[in-house]
């Protein structure tokens, strides 16, 4: 298509009516989500469309809509399996309602996107943090434009930040009992970063059920959520006079960790010599080659509730921020001993 | 900010320079990535912004630029541990420039996203897929439309598509002739899809090496890319009368697969009774869990060449479609057996 002057021009929707024979009305409908438009008439539309090289231009769109259809996902650790199911299963669900995810990761540093700061630039519906958390100013910031922020699997004591969590506390302290129980004698905990609140959440329940149980020293480590932090702690834990006979890690990937260590640095026989037990269930975690003791935290539960919050707060905006829990279970596998009645 | 009637109004870049006593140009340039604009101006005019909440509008920048800053990535599996490192690798290098992911998956079905036909609505800058193939109509689009579309790891035919892959033919030829100098008996290959170009090559090469070197018979099977798929099918090999005992998997989660049946359900030893290369070496290639014998297949590599072709693209459109191949090498670890000479 050319204009007068011979330069290439864009086809626009008029374009498209008029080789469709429709108004330039219907060919708007055609292209807005749930609009009502008879089939046969979008059919023409489309044709036309194709045959016109048409593009409906999204850009514009939102800006007279003020809605993007793009949902801002703000992730960290891409590395560990966990956040590649959470990326996943977001994908796919947001796609089912015409939606796409616009990516920030974090550095290699471990810095956040400082390009996040910007978010607000996109006119994104809404942004999902996971393994991350928002700054103050952020959250601030999507407050005041309306912007809903759910945080999976990170807790936030900012205001106007909704969570998604898995049953932190619970899972802690049934590992806690069900290691007690396989009659360990030293116990370890291997954290996350020493800010999260989440693995301090973990901590504090499996340390304080621990204590009720009579079992005063618990080690505590931090991984950083890596798997190069965990396995130079697991170094640090085995290296020990008396080092732990069993460990809880806060996510399945560090336990891979401490897996790989125990057995390729120290030669020990799990669950025999040490037990060890993770969180999240990734499907990494039921290969026979990890075969890993750990508690469930279904990704595609958190990315319901997250979508969930999202459509309700965009629906009704000026509702308040909102907390869930999705369950999981202890999950039995070889690479925790069990108690004698169990066994 | 409260316009006249009371309702609230969004603060604009005239609102910006006001406050902070500068020209609305200057505004307009502090936002501009690469414009000039002096630091202590630049502060000023952030600072402003801060105070009155405003956020430059990258929608009505794209209408005006052309330019969204936004690169659409395809992408299949993102069970597949490598494919998550693509996915990380291209977000941080893509932030470096200032430019953001916009993330297309495929269905559970398999499908491609139908939105992805949609693609140019959104200005996307250029399109990346990766696992996943461009149907005939979305080539023609953005040929059309001037937008650069590169694949990684998947091979076409169609035309203006540029293509990053690794050394797939290299890879199987060198793999064909390690498995033979093993001494082993019996080879099988498990490929990806039966669609797929890329295993195809893999195949050929591994199949050919291996009936110049006088094996006769190669046993081949399709994993479909999957760890299911290629379970299913190892399960079926390791089944025969005469099992093979050297097996070639398109990829290293498909081999993670076959180690897993060989070891779980057959009670084989690796790589006593079975030897087992994988192609890609993803992290966990190296675990001790695994310790997989593969040919490297770098996610940076592949991902550094596709944003070279895109960048040259845009620089100069009407450039052509572009091949390139980046190197790797094999990684030997403990799943094959190795020849004498090298042991």
């Amino acid at each position: 298509m050319r204009a007068k002057d011979g330069a290439k021009r864009a086809p626009t929707e008029s374009d498209v009516a008029r080789l469709a024979g429709v108004s330039q009305s219907a060919v708007s409908r055609a292209y807005t989500p749930g609009a009502s438009v008879a089939e046969s008439t979008r059919e023409k539309i489309l044709k036309a469309a194709r045959e016109l090289g048409y593009h409906p231009n999204m850009m514009a769109r939102t800006l007279a809509t003020n809605r993007s259809n793009i949902v801002a996902l703000a992730i960290s650790y891409l590395d560990n399996p966990f956040y590649a199911q959470v990326v996943r299963e977001l994908s796919e669900k947001l796609r089912e309602t015409g939606r796409h995810i616009l990516l920030f990761t974090t550095s290699p540093d471990g810095k956040a996107d400082p390009a996040l700061e910007d978010v607000l630039s996109y006119k994104v519906d809404a942004l999902i943090l996971t393994a991350t958390t928002a700054s103050h100013e952020l959250a601030v910031q999507c407050q005041a434009a309306g912007v809903p922020i759910v945080q999976i699997n990170r807790e936030s004591k900012l205001p106007g930040i909704s969570i998604v969590r898995g049953p932190n506390e619970l899972a802690a302290t049934k590992i806690a009992e069900f290691l007690h129980a396989g009659g360990h004698l030293r116990y370890a905990f291997i954290g996350g970063t020493v800010e999260s609140g989440t693995s301090k959440v973990r901590e504090n329940a499996f340390v304080g059920r621990l204590r009720e149980l009579g079992v005063k020293d618990v080690l505590v480590a931090h991984g950083d959520y890596t798997f190069e932090g965990a396995a130079i702690v697991t170094r640090q834990l085995l290296s020990m006079a008396e080092p732990p006979d069993a460990i809880f890690c806060a996510s399945d990937y560090m336990a891979f960790a401490t897996l790989d260590v125990a057995k390729r640095e120290f030669n020990l026989k799990v669950p025999d010599d040490l037990s060890v037990i993770g969180f999240d269930n990734v499907p990494a975690a039921s290969r026979f080659a990890w075969d890993l003791t750990t508690y469930s935290q279904p990704a595609g539960l958190l990315v319901d509730a997250a979508i969930d919050i999202i459509d309700s707060m965009i629906a009704r905006p000026g509702r308040r921020a909102q907390r869930r829990e999705v369950q999981g279970e202890l999950i039995l596998r070889g690479s925790a001993k069990r108690p004698p009645a169990s066994a």
